[in-house]
């Protein structure tokens, strides 16, 4: 107890396919986080990585699922505040649709049931600005495909899929460095705040601008595919 | 961090089928806004848009679909008050009805599971004054077709598609025009509050005014039908 | 932005089935106001009016309507209070009984799922004075018969059909004069509230005096009958 802290600091050397490190503003500054969603039943037997589209076929047992923990569905955990918990159900549903319109045999989401989590547990966090972080680790995990290295993210996600600006952008670029990133992925829209940091805060890090989240994907996933 | 703001200045140029762009009040001027619908299970290979009318057939699906994700209903996200929840919810029984009304062959909304959000995900919002444009993207949603391009709109509606008039003409129509809006929708109730504006508020931009849903439907879709 | 007002002033020059008009007590003087109900599902091709009794036969839907929106069941909105609420639940747990008691062959309330509003939807209302005319805008949707025009109803409504009295009489037959009602239906405990007043309130209006819901319903419908 004291004031909230993030505490994730390097909590991944490598991120496993569902896991993505994120940027978050904190009143003491920038911090990275990482989110961890996981399939929680269902465990089909996992696609081999490396092919080029993961087939997760229509599952029979549909009927069959009559079960809460079998239903397709998300939960959350994390101390997340109200608009971090709609944050991750738009999350949700874009990458339900993302991955409908880009992996047309990919039926991951129509079975699997999902859970999201935030380390670290007993840290409250809000805001809406890891939503394009929560779309990708829900990708990441439907199409068992790990993100690109010491790459970290930040930005609000809409429902169609645009990258809204976010805060806090000089206290996050700080914080990632810190942590060793080497990429951020960041809105469109912040640009010009980047643009008003200093050289020094600028230099030894690789800033990608995302209008939409095919943007932030083709950056993530650029070297998994 | 700061006074909320609406920050959807032009986050689209054009609007796919499903988003549609209000126009907001609040306590430091107008402003415009999107609401985004999306369906979020189902994902049918979609109608060919350009159809006189799109024919979602009723889907023998329907009683294959035991999860959650696969029934019918909505859910909202945005920070949206109790009284815009209320009218997300209006705004669902309206829309179905009107297209079960116009479009015989059309069940879209028997099998579609829809999410409605209104960006920007951290800016709380309240009032009944989206109640017609939830209603548009919705319809727009289910009869796959855009709204025409530079159309802004605002206006309560009621249960049987009655449109009611809203407060904040005045701020509405200026931020409209400063989104380069040419055509605004409103209520026929409020024609005496537009018709008192000076001139030069009420130059440059198209005012058309609803007494029914139908009315708003027309100016919406005219270059789509 | 400024007191709450009830704008329902003439919303409807007729009401359709399922539409009906009320009158309440604000603390600013009597107003009317609409009760709007309306099926959200099901949209059965509607038995013609003017029948002496509309045939709703049971449906064989009933065991494929699997998804929410199929179920009968009923929701509210329109910033409705606690009591409100439960006032209109009392009112369609009587309006089905009444129906049932009454129409044999009528078996709407089975399979529709209902929707209940009171226009302005930003307008907080509550108490119990509203229950005949939920009612009536039940029976009225169930029987496919619109209500007489010109009348305007108030009274609480017991689960087995009797009618209360209510507060407000004086302001809301002056409110029903301002909106042209030519007739007003009220609780007959109510009788000795009006005979209290002065004549030229009593005057240009005529007023039916209820103990059941059926002398309600005998007014209300005495020319669709």
């Amino acid at each position: 107890v004291g004031p909230p802290v993030f505490t994730s600091d390097r909590l991944y050397d490598v991120t496993p396919p569902g896991v993505v490190m994120g940027l978050a503003w904190t009143p003491m500054g920038g911090a990275t986080l990482y989110i961890e969603t996981q399939i929680t039943s269902g465990f089909k037997p996992r696609p081999k990585a490396g092919e080029d589209e993961v087939e997760f076929p229509a599952s029979d047992d549909k009927k069959d699922e009559d079960g809460n923990s079998g239903r397709a569905g998300l939960i959350v955990t994390g101390q997340l505040g109200d608009v971090m918990k709609e944050s991750s159900s738009l999350a949700y549903s874009y990458a339900k649709r993302f991955v409908a319109e880009n992996f047309a045999k990919n039926h991951f989401f129509d079975n699997a049931s999902l859970h999201l989590h935030v380390p670290a547990g007993a840290t409250p966090k809000d805001g809406p600005s890891a939503g394009v972080t929560m779309v990708t680790s829900m990708v990441s995990l439907a199409t068992d495909k790990e993100v690109d290295p010491d790459i970290a993210m930040t930005g609000e996600i809409s429902l169609t899929g645009k990258v809204l600006p976010v805060g806090g952008i000089k206290e996050k670029i700080i914080a990632a460095k810190r942590e060793g990133v080497k990429r951020i992925i960041m809105p469109e829209e912040n640009r010009k705040d980047y643009d008003e940091l200093l050289d020094f805060i600028r230099k030894d890090i690789d800033v990608y601008f995302a209008k939409t989240y095919q943007d932030v994907y083709n950056v993530a996933f650029s070297q998994s595919k």
